[in-house]
């Protein structure tokens, strides 16, 4: 069996659905993704019959598949951009690969089309150098290598857990950037791949990422809901507050986490001056949660993710819970995730 | 008076000469350099007279300026690599550019030549972001910006101390990598700039670098010299050296560092696999080094660079001290270098 055809089985491409309609999402992204298992989540919230193309090997989850596998209290953790977490529940592959409803393919430099699939995998099976800057970014690519004065201990590298994709055209800015420069798009293909250095944090967007769903599956976690919480990925946080509890997890495990290819093109849609409106509450919420997430340490008893939230989420409680009761909710939902995760390996 | 012109008067361009004949090398960079003050330093190792190209703005030094201002004691701090330091010493600019006399201009993806100048400066007046991890990269460049998710009450970024240049052709790789890989050169011209996150180290190569002397001046050490240590960059680490005591400083004193942007064509010289005979020190150095740089923490009572650089000296000699004579020896050099650094400020 060739190494390719290890890969097509050991990964998932998982599509939270935000849109009844994915053909042609589904249609260009055919030759990237046709070799792939496809699990499909349809937004609970979501009326209307979900149209998908056909030839995929395809799962399609909804509602009641939700209710079915974690009881009708707690499926309200999969409503809006966070029905893609059922499907990082039902899979049982090694990788997991997700990408948002409204992105189709980019072109590299050259104007060839980005194989999402191919470069995420390899950032995820080369290793990944948290510990030192290596200045000519990822050591392990093709005409690339550790530069002069990088410690030689550290080149075998650490597992990569978790690889953070781009984005072409409308980049992923918050709604008061979108409202104040509505002509903004991002048009630079930057050709390199990093590790974002231990204890560095990042604001990890959902909209194209993968990562080892064996290790840490268990630490990408529908958690962080806002009161306003609409239909737009720049109403939401799930995303930002998930990178940051798998970020600070991969640390705390000795992984490794890469930001930068490959791209996506992404698709306009929404009106930033309409979601200003709402007033959303991320703005105030990065105040406290960056340099919460910054200081937090987990104790060294918790060795495997589950492990790893279950801590992190009492933290969360006694520290963040105190300012917002928001994030009482987010910690009960951490805890209630590692339950349904743990019910649905074992069941 | 025009922002160009102001920025002409402070700028310094610093070039260690360690080939007798810089005409060619001057030649080649008379686009970029022309309008800027040049300071060039002979390797006081250096026999034969120094030739220059005409038409420069530009001062000469050699060993007898060297001898005269700081003492032929002290003097043995220049030799090799080592004599751009004392270009940092003469300047009296806020700005100090730096390049290795075996670089030529590169050219960028679009086949236009690099103007180093204007990309070192652009590094150094915009502001850097080393709290937190901007995944578009350098948020102040033209079509990018923060993106969703960072904090605003960290968007306004701290003042960028020190910019690190990258190379095209032969890298900044060590005798070994290059010995194992003769053929190795670089070709991927990556279009970014990023500040490197606070606490996390990196291996400085001043091959190509910029930085505010103003500011961090004086953490530009020439401190360790290897015993072995020939007239090739790969037998050299005083730029390392150099690097982690500024990264650890500029930390401290909350400026930032960036790597990245701007790219220099560098030639090929030399032979790694008689580099590789000498037995090189940076080898095992590193694995002492980099642990050293990455836990230590300085007083609150040191708030300029020159303290900094003292209170440094005062802990390299206590902890790294122990293992290596040499570590003695460069605390004792980053103490004289801060003596001369004043001297020469009030003389």
């Amino acid at each position: 069996m060739s190494q390719a055809n290890i890969m097509d089985n050991e990964v998932d491409i998982v599509i939270g659905a935000l849109h009844s309609d994915l053909t042609t999402f589904m249609n260009e992204w055919r030759p990237v993704f046709s070799r792939f298992h496809l699990i499909i989540v349809k937004d609970p919230d979501l009326s209307g019959e979900i149209q998908i193309a056909e030839g995929f090997n395809v799962d399609v989850y909804t509602r009641s598949d939700i209710d079915r596998v974690v009881g009708s209290s707690t499926s309200v953790l999969f409503s809006g951009y966070s029905c893609r977490y059922f499907g990082y529940l039902m899979s049982r592959k090694k990788y997991v690969i997700s990408i948002d409803d409204d992105c189709i393919p980019a072109k590299d430099n050259e104007g060839s089309l980005v194989d999402i699939v191919a470069q995420h995998i390899t950032n995820l099976t080369t290793p990944a150098t948290p510990f030192f800057f290596n200045t000519l970014y990822d050591p392990y690519r093709k005409g690339a290598d550790f530069v002069r004065g990088y410690p030689f201990s550290l080149r075998e590298g650490v597992t990569c857990a978790l690889s953070c994709g781009l984005w072409l055209n409308l980049a992923d800015y918050d709604a008061p950037t979108q409202a104040l420069k509505p002509e903004l798009r991002n048009s630079r293909y930057v050709d390199a791949v990093l590790t974002v250095p231990v204890r560095a944090m990042l604001p990890l967007s959902g909209i194209n990422i993968a990562f080892d769903r064996e290790l840490v599956g268990p630490a990408l976690i529908p958690a962080l809901k806002l009161a306003g919480e609409g239909k737009f990925r720049w109403e939401t946080m799930e995303d930002i507050w998930s990178g940051m509890c798998v970020k600070v997890i991969s640390d705390h495990m000795g992984l490794g986490v890469k930001s930068g290819l490959p791209y996506v093109w992404r698709n306009e849609r929404g009106n930033a001056i309409e979601s200003l409106k709402k007033e959303w509450e991320g703005v105030k919420l990065m105040e406290e949660v960056v340099p919460f997430f910054q200081a937090v340490r987990l104790p060294r008893s918790a060795v495997t993710a589950e492990d790893c939230v279950v801590e992190l989420a009492k933290i969360v409680k006694e520290q963040l819970g105190q300012s917002y009761p928001m994030f009482v909710r987010a910690a009960e939902a951490m805890v209630e995730w590692i339950k349904v995760w743990k019910a649905v390996r074992s069941g």
